[in-house]
């Protein structure tokens, strides 16, 4: 990794901390960082970035980036039951803004310590502000949930609620007057359903995080498994908040199509739902036909994503 | 990795390849990829991020810019004694441009082609041009090349030759009148010294990458070493077309100033040098005492860094 003489000294004053974890062998400081991977299991692998003005908003508190950029890569660790081992950040900061760093800092570790997340490397850069994380886990071999493993007849399952973090953005965006502090957090603070994932392991399931909305993440699992799914409306866990704000707006696609819940959809089973240890919702099945239906006052409809397209 | 529609279209054309490496367990198009470390190695990563206008002119041809930021990350991994296995890349830009993706895809993968480096995921964004790589290679347990391992009486040897980047930047910037398309290559595709690293495997060996130029990167060995060196200026490896600068313009301090040129700085105790399997020169040795030096014209002088410094 490039680092120059200031750089070192951003990296010393707010990246820099002892290592906690014993697969690390060597962090901050070499060409390169060095970890141990475990016998008998696989290194999971996934890279997110988020862009100024493209992923947030240019007044977002720098605490909550940190912990936002931190918790949507840990997201898709938990959609494959892996692990969170370590990660590495690229900053590309238009300045060295030291209180700004320091929040971030705050933000990203209190996020990286509740996992015990090691940060072993990463680039500072000067230009447009645009921040890269790289998070690496570990999964049992052979073990990973992967979005290809959806049968017909396996339940469609969500965990927690659906919709309170596109309600946050709307009400950023002050297309919806009324405020929620709870869809406000979940927009800004999205939670990682680490241990959700990993408690699916064994059960085969196809499993995704949910970053654009049910109706477009739940159809790469569909084309993956070459498989369909109808849902049922009136089984679609929502917040009171949500629901207040459906009866407000009649857009009950909303919870459907809005992106950044950061929930795992998964499939199961029928008869290993006992095996299941943390709070879920049935809201489906998988069929045979192609294609994403819901079930709403007694009409079976197409539910189509519209999801945020980059270049579009 | 979250992907909308157009990102998914953007990657299989480009980026999509069948996998030839058997770690690799699955590669894009899920939450994460999955890749095997064998039993008995140890995992290096490394991250390094390119700015347009900071770390390339916006006039960069795409097919270098694909190659360089690729072998930049390479380098790091080389600089540990580490073979490479696989890479992340994520990309922020400004438009889908199909001919300048193209390009960029193909300078990319001639150097990933040429070490078997497989791409194993990634992001595409819309922002301003910046471009991370994250590169993982495998190094025996135990072996790496760290940047503390330097004793006095090492030589201070490197591989290749010093300033032909430096050379290069200078004849782009229009600060040197007198073309060289050697100089001009060594800027734009740098060679990571790949199997020089591994070769340095077992011979206690300290080893860093010249990114930011001998004076400043052999500092930071002399540092994490505890140790100094004095180099020997008439042994400095140096192109016919850096001499001329030289002879030109006076600035001997540039090939030892200059970053980009990507060879490795190792030391090696005099007694193993006959197990060197790579073209390499031996240009000075470490000392007690702090500090890098240098013996010029029969005076020793400090030699300081200009290393290129974001944030100063």
């Amino acid at each position: 990794m490039t680092q120059a003489i200031s750089e070192f000294s951003l990296i010393d004053r707010f990246f820099k901390r002892p290592p906690k974890n014993s697969t690390l062998t060597l962090g901050i400081g070499d060409d390169c960082a060095l970890l141990s991977v475990p016998h008998g299991y696989e290194l999971a692998i996934t890279t997110d970035t988020m862009v100024e003005n493209v992923h947030f908003f240019a007044d977002c508190a720098p605490y909550d980036l940190g912990y936002k950029l931190l918790a949507v890569n840990l997201s898709d660790l938990a959609a494959m039951g892996a692990k969170p081992l370590a990660v590495t950040l690229a900053l590309t900061l238009p300045a060295a803004d030291e209180p700004w760093l320091k929040r971030f800092s705050q933000g990203f570790f209190t996020l990286a310590d509740r996992h015990a997340v090691e940060l072993i490397g990463g680039d500072t850069t000067l230009g447009p502000l645009t921040l890269t994380v790289q998070a690496l886990g570990t999964v049992p071999a052979g073990k990973a949930l992967k979005r290809s493993s959806a049968k017909p007849g396996d339940y469609v399952c969500v965990s927690g609620q659906l919709g309170d973090a596109g309600l946050g953005l709307a009400i950023k965006q002050g297309r919806y007057g009324k405020h929620s502090e709870l869809a406000l957090n979940r927009f800004n603070r999205p939670d990682p359903r680490i241990e959700a994932g990993q408690a699916l392991l064994g059960l085969d399931s196809a499993c995704i995080d949910l970053s654009d909305g049910i109706a477009g993440d739940l159809g790469h699992v569909l084309r993956q498994s070459h498989a369909g799914a109808c849902l049922t409306w009136d089984d679609i866990p929502l917040s009171d908040d949500v629901r207040e704000y459906i009866a407000a707006t009649g857009d009950w696609r909303m919870p459907l199509t809005a992106g950044d819940d950061y929930e795992l959809c998964f499939t199961i089973s029928p008869e290993k739902t006992d095996a299941l240890t943390f709070p879920y919702t049935i809201i489906g099945r998988i069929e045979t036909a192609p294609g994403l239906r819901i079930r709403k006052d007694g009409n079976v409809q197409p539910l189509e994503a519209k999801s945020f397209e980059h270049f579009s």
